[in-house]
């Protein structure tokens, strides 16, 4: 279908330009019965948006979503719906100068090819504002995910730059700015940034986003295997250059024996398959990680050309986040949401029952 | 759609199991008046087939393909193409044990949840021997993208298990096995691989496929991103666990003046990006990656249980890659195809031309 | 995909309920630099409205669009494009009955059984109402089908009821309530009206519409043939019950040297076909008709049940129309345009050309 | 998606021209667990096939159907079904003449304008012998409604040319060449046909398709409605011009008191309604009326252009159906099969049950 809808039964789509008039998404095959607020959506928006702490970006937006249809009486009623934020503090007099430039490493060279015309101001239709839709759709991918599955989904920054996460403590990541699972390295990560900042250029990161409690069955081969439709998602947010589900990369250089995950009749033994076996869940938890690049936005003057093709040296001015992936985990766990509910929903359509078969071993491991 | 269907405008619709009678696809949307006979797919299917090597597979299929639609006097209709193999050299015998049982790390557990029932033999319809039919898809996309864009694709090994290639020189990666374009490294992989097969054990790979003149402009943001979509299609290969474009996950430790690539009236000066930008081609080569996890097929004995629950140990006898990676790059070279022409052609409809705009610098780099 | 969601290059979504805050679209795929504003959407908007005749509902909705996004400096962007119209005039208290009763003929009985809930203010998503996205956005398919490939999109009313058109005079049909061609007809039509509101019945009647221009080779065989995909949007339309292309089902009874329309180097002779061949166009005039049931809010006790199943005798109070008919000239305009710009970018798209040949003898008949 | 793809869960992709080598058909998202053979498919195949009476066309072809994928001991899998039918009686020399002329009010001329290139022989893909692997594809549909949702799906000739049909005897249908299911017509019926193919003409006709058993609540507003999925499917049969469900075109006269289905606990008191209501199945039967128009294909000359749009007189040799009606029954049968599969499969996806709630008052009317 169009470019700008996900999913097959449960679908999302989404409008909206950074300094345009709104963002706005339409949620469609949702389950009816489900309860659901506008503060169910607001919790995670509120954990993506920009300006609450000094490490991300300064731009001021309440991001507050209005559900506008397919609730009744505090239930989802099966129909369409339709969620709108409206854009506030957009300042375009920052954007003027990008008119007839392109930044580069930034979509304006390439949205000006495909259609002959851009929305300049902000990034337009590329900019990650966009991706708050996102974030309020994959919210209710989460609550119904828990409700009628029970299955969870939540995220952490698994490496800022050159600083990794050492362990996780699930209680942490909300603790501080960066969703950071691992309190030990807080403050070097901190104290990164801000020397990142005044240094005025950007780094990337990793993310690493995981789902409990999906059972086995979930995922439609040959092509719309699990691990495929969340590659497409995970790859499909801003600054996203690779993903990974399970051991990822570091596969390449393992033995088929050190790599397989046995079974007992207790469970599984280990989870290099990161929950996915064939393109089908396995029952164990769904891990993915995805890698981030730095942003481009940079005051460090870059070279480039203008539409015409004539040199010309760049310095993005405005409100920029030294490091998209402090932000990004809430839009990772709100892709693999919609992903998974989206497969919860297939797999129910064409077998009548989730799985078609009760499992023969638990399915995570410890 | 279906999971057994790919693309939006040029689709392609598989079936087949690797001990049944035949595998076969139907390609939808071609562009009519190509010249295409079976010859034209022959060439790639030969190029995946197994046997070939003492490093492969020994089961002998001669996947010959035939066309039986679609095609009028040497060239396309424009009407739906469908293709089938006939599977041959089935030795059904040899997978009897695995009716109950669930070898380790494959996709018996899986199927068997998801469906309640599964041909077991030969791992039914998650095998590998299924890919067949996405070559001979994917050769007649890289005859359209080249007749009518210009769009050239080909890949490499570019790692084996520990063994990371060093150099590229396109002209030998078809001089030996293993599609590797360092002939320096050729003796190593060959010596790795002996010592590998009589150990029992298997290995990993990484593959590197490229698209030479693919013009700025394809890619459907914000979630049919062309990024997006490769990531779709490469992780959908049996075993793939990773995917990047560009730096991939090298970007995690990059800093923005490091990474972005910038431009001049000449072009572009590196190529961080892979040849995506904002999810939509920049002109410069489409450059991804995929990590393939070493083969579950073993000799070695493994921990399983089988459909009732109870411990079993497992040791898959059978004909089975000791690197699936060894084959993979004819695969990952028409799943990179079948998507560029799909976008070709989504561009090509909205915008009515490729690209909008003439572009203002050339694509791709030295 | 979704239910929702009509389309597969150009596609529309929509979300609203007759009660709800408000009904929205997102249209996408939409080619680049088409001049948008709302004045565009809202002259068929208004030609849809309710409450500017006595002859339709007494609701007073102004029905103002509000385009949110992918517009820019006057020009489509090539982004996805969101509307949203707020309701303003519900008296949901003339619903409050209707919770637990079924309105016989209505759609409460079965969204009550599909979704177990349903919002009954109005008929919630069952409503005529949400017809009035698809006209916004099928008054913007309107506007690029003659922008970009010189087609032109019209309807009327060729029956109310027992009284049939005659004759049909394009320029007449704005001047009535009735969008009739026949200005002979018009005081029938009326006095017919008049009475029937005194009956407290309803009535049906069957809409005419047509596409001028469309150039041969638009349609998909097998399946999205054009008349088919005709058909589907038409007979999507709230109560329609029936759709004929051309001749429809006076074909039944004609022989074949009668129906076939025969060819010279000057044109075709006749169009029984009603402009589509072997589901795609021939060049001549599209025309289509559609057969809607007469309203079933009706103040004229019927029998019912309610949601336990005892009987009840139900009366329809609220404001409704008394023929649908009157008001779905614009709601048939809108979706045969937007079907006919999907078709279009598909045809562009796997061809490259629209049509691939030009014509040999010209379209159109006189 | 494609044009040669039909559903959206359950799916079926055809491929094959009338002169080729082989028809074929992948159906997916078939539940696993439904016993299917070949024989299953065979027995409709033959109901459809040419040369089984005088009345149709002597083109003798076995139309013998080959399963290759998706079914194991005997039971669908749950993975995508290949199905063939080898092409063996084409007599392509009875076309020489065909390749640079148009046969007036067939599809060759549009197919020239449309791809640039077309198989004349035979009408190519735009043939009715296509619709043999819709027949395939639909038998198994109708199986799986059959043992999963105790849905039936049968039709009959309601209209040959003049003769309308008086009464309806099910048991009567499989007893003539016609489908006919009222005795006392089929001599009358008989002797228009055999004057008919002495005159060299051909005439439309009517066919009627019910289905019983359908529970409320299948239907996905307000796009995807079951009327409109149904219409959709059934005016994408070769040679359809119009589509009714229930009433269809006489609600155009009908007054709102006579046309709406009144319910009581015990049941519904008619139905006008055809089984939907607001685009959703209401229990009762679901009854859809298709009119076929009258062959082109008749050795009476008629006008007609070649390809350089010079004038020529065409006369048509070669076996043709002197009404297509005749053999459509199984068609229009297997098509909404299709369709009514689908929509059970997206109902049980989004709800979880079929229907959400138990029916208030028992369904189909006597």
């Amino acid at each position: 279908m169009s470019g700008n809808t996900i999913g097959k039964l449960f679908t999302v789509t989404t409008f909206g330009e950074s300094h345009g008039l709104a963002l706005g998404a339409i949620v469609d095959g949702c389950p009816p019965g489900i309860e659901l607020t506008e503060t169910d959506l607001q919790i995670d928006l509120d954990r993506r948006k920009p300006g609450t702490s000094r490490h991300t970006t300064q731009r001021r937006e309440p991001d507050e979503v209005e559900i506008l249809s397919g609730v009744f009486e505090g239930k989802t009623t099966g129909t369409s719906i339709g969620m709108v934020i409206r854009n506030t503090d957009q300042r375009s007099k920052d954007y003027g100068k990008i008119r007839d430039q392109f930044r580069p490493a930034h979509a304006d060279y390439t949205y000006h090819h495909k259609y002959g015309i851009r929305d300049y101001r902000g990034g337009g239709r590329s900019s990650a504002r966009e991706t708050a839709m996102r974030v309020a759709a994959g919210a209710l991918a989460k609550k119904v995910l828990k409700a009628q599955f029970g299955v969870e989904v939540a995220g952490y920054l698994s490496q800022l730059g050159p600083i990794a996460v050492e362990k996780v403590d699930w209680s942490e990541i909300n603790n501080n700015p960066f969703f950071c699972p691992d309190v030990d390295k807080v403050p070097e990560m901190e104290a990164y940034m801000d020397a990142l900042r005044k240094e005025g250029d950007s780094i990337g990161a990793k993310i690493t986003v995981v789902a409990k409690g999906v059972p086995a069955g979930w995922g439609e081969p040959v092509f719309d295997r699990l691990d495929a439709d969340i590659a497409h998602a995970l790859m499909g947010i801003n600054a996203v250059k690779g993903v990974e589900v399970g051991d990822g990369f570091a596969s390449v250089a393992q033995k088929g024996t050190e790599h397989r995950d046995e079974m007992t009749p207790e469970g599984f033994l280990s989870n290099h398959a990161g929950g996915v076996l064939g393109g089908i869940s396995s029952g164990q938890d769904i891990v993915a990680h995805m890698a981030l690049k730095p942003t481009s936005s940079l005051r460090l003057p870059g070279r480039s050309v203008d539409v015409d093709g004539q040199a010309a040296e760049i310095i993005t001015t405005g409100r920029h986040d030294p490091c998209v992936g402090i932000r990004a985990t809430p839009i990772a766990e709100a892709m693999l949401a919609i992903i998974l509910l989206d497969h919860a929903l297939r797999q129910r359509g064409q077998n009548g029952a989730n799985p078609a078969i009760a499992p023969v071993v638990p399915g995570a491991i410890d």
